[in-house]
């Protein structure tokens, strides 16, 4: 399932899922599955993304049925008959937020995890994972605005494959970690450089509001069961910055989750970014300027799109 | 005020306040006022800590007319009085938890923000603020045990002062920056000396489950108008291992919430530990032990107070 979370006007967010370019409200279809099955009350559905990853198997059933039911109402109806019944809409219509729009804590991100952007970055390939993080009030959404704030003068952009963690755990061993796993998604990993430098730590260059925008679909492990498979590009302005391939991460993202498991206890929810491959700006001499757009791409997921605004 | 979230057997956690060895009940307290001034239907007292902190200043007003309230009745009655009144408890007759038990996103902590410890750890006193995150989910209680983890061979202690954060901004000036501290506790920063160096950055040594003790009680600011004039120690099994002084910040609270609000709008509620003074195990060769009592003390906060066990 290619899953999101939309808005319709000021209502608050839903959970959907895109099925080519129509969006199915999973809510609705799952409460008119109830009532077809004659249910005299139907269970809720969850309201969220976080509620429905931590709903574990019987959410992600009941979401699957809600899409083949939605599937089975587009072939016979048409997009049109399902809007007249409530129950989805033209992509076009509705306003994507980010799949999980406010992680529960910060987002767990990994540094120098493609050896050509160690290269490029004047470092050696890590012997092990690099783990920083990025406040989870900086998720932006697809279209949304990455403010140039005043305080850099340096902004850079890097593409990351994200992984979001189903059903949390500690000390998980390599060899089970896939299963850990609920989906996947983009995130660009902004980052002011002056501010990443000057302040030892990266954390604080990397975690000003507006930079990390997320999405534009949350992918379900089921449909990406190698994550080690993918090309992973960014675009700036429809030039190709970065183009490389996720077969390249040092650590895969089994061995991500094994090492930050150890110790630590991963919930549902949890968002890791697996790092960038090379061709950031600070490299290339190429950084990001004010209007810019930056489209950061994963095979079988999609492209996360944003514009570089003045603050 | 002298701040504390608390529980009573298995009931959930209740925001209170320390006067001597009483722990009293904010919320029945005001209710109790309520009716004394006959009104109908008494509005909720805020249910946690983190409501009271976002309830801003008539939230803390009403915290401090429950405590005045409560102290009358403890002179007029004793604690009996204040007992079968359901209106609060000896201190020994309650768990405290931490004043914030889960902070609403990864506690910011500062690294090297005073001289003597930058050079004993070999480094320079930093030009700019060092700044990282340890997962919220490591927030352990006064008095909770310290898990010395099988991932680490060198655990260590780190006593700093801990800033929490009331009225919320960014690019906050360091001129007005302390009027933004709802208050303040104390800290341990508990590290994984040989993970923080394997991990090139330092959150995953930092952010084990345990290694945030967090307490025991929140002093609100009015309290402690000045934050650089507090002494700050802490004890291994009775004997002083760290003993300085808040004044010796490289950078002050004040310039710790300017520089970290550049670009990122601080929460009510958000947490800053701001850095260890000298005399932490990895300089002096003492690192913690299996059995280890950790008393963490800062000047008007307290003793935080924690053991450490094996896993």
């Amino acid at each position: 399932m290619r899953l999101v979370t939309y808005r319709r006007g000021r209502a608050r967010p839903r959970v959907g899922a895109m099925v080519g370019e129509v969006v199915l409200d999973l809510a609705a279809l799952a409460a008119a599955l109830a009532r077809e099955a004659g249910a005299a009350r139907a269970r809720p559905f969850p309201r969220t993304m976080l509620e429905l990853i931590a709903g574990g198997t019987p959410a992600l059933e009941r979401a699957a049925a809600a899409v083949e039911h939605g599937r089975r109402l587009l072939e016979a109806h048409g997009v049109e008959g399902l809007v007249e019944r409530g129950l989805g809409a033209p992509a076009g219509r509705v306003r994507l937020e980010s799949p999980i729009p406010r992680p529960p804590r910060n987002v767990f991100c990994l540094g120098r995890n493609y050896r050509e952007h160690a290269a490029e970055r004047g470092a050696e390939a890590p012997a092990h994972p690099v783990f920083f993080t990025k406040v989870p009030e900086a998720v932006l959404p697809p279209g949304g605005d990455i403010v140039y704030h005043a305080c850099t003068r340096e902004l850079d952009y890097e593409v990351e494959l994200a992984v979001v963690i189903g059903a949390g755990g500690r000390d998980i061993p390599a060899a089970r970690a896939l299963r850990h796993v609920f989906g996947y998604t983009i995130v660009n990993d902004v980052t002011a450089r002056d501010l990443q430098k000057r302040h030892g730590q990266w954390f604080k260059g990397k975690s000003l509001d507006t930079f990390c925008p997320m999405g534009p679909v949350l992918v379900t492990a089921d449909e990406i069961p190698d994550p080690q498979t993918l090309a992973i590009t960014l675009r700036v302005n429809g030039e190709t910055r970065q183009a490389s391939h996720t077969s390249k991460m040092i650590f895969p993202v089994a061995e991500c989750i094994a090492v930050l498991s150890e110790g630590l206890t991963l919930l549902p929810g949890d968002v890791i970014a697996t790092g960038t491959p090379e061709g950031v700006g600070a490299a290339t001499g190429r950084l990001l300027r004010v209007g810019d757009r930056v489209e950061a791409e994963i095979e079988r997921i999609g492209v996360l799109a944003n514009r570089v605004v003045a603050p």
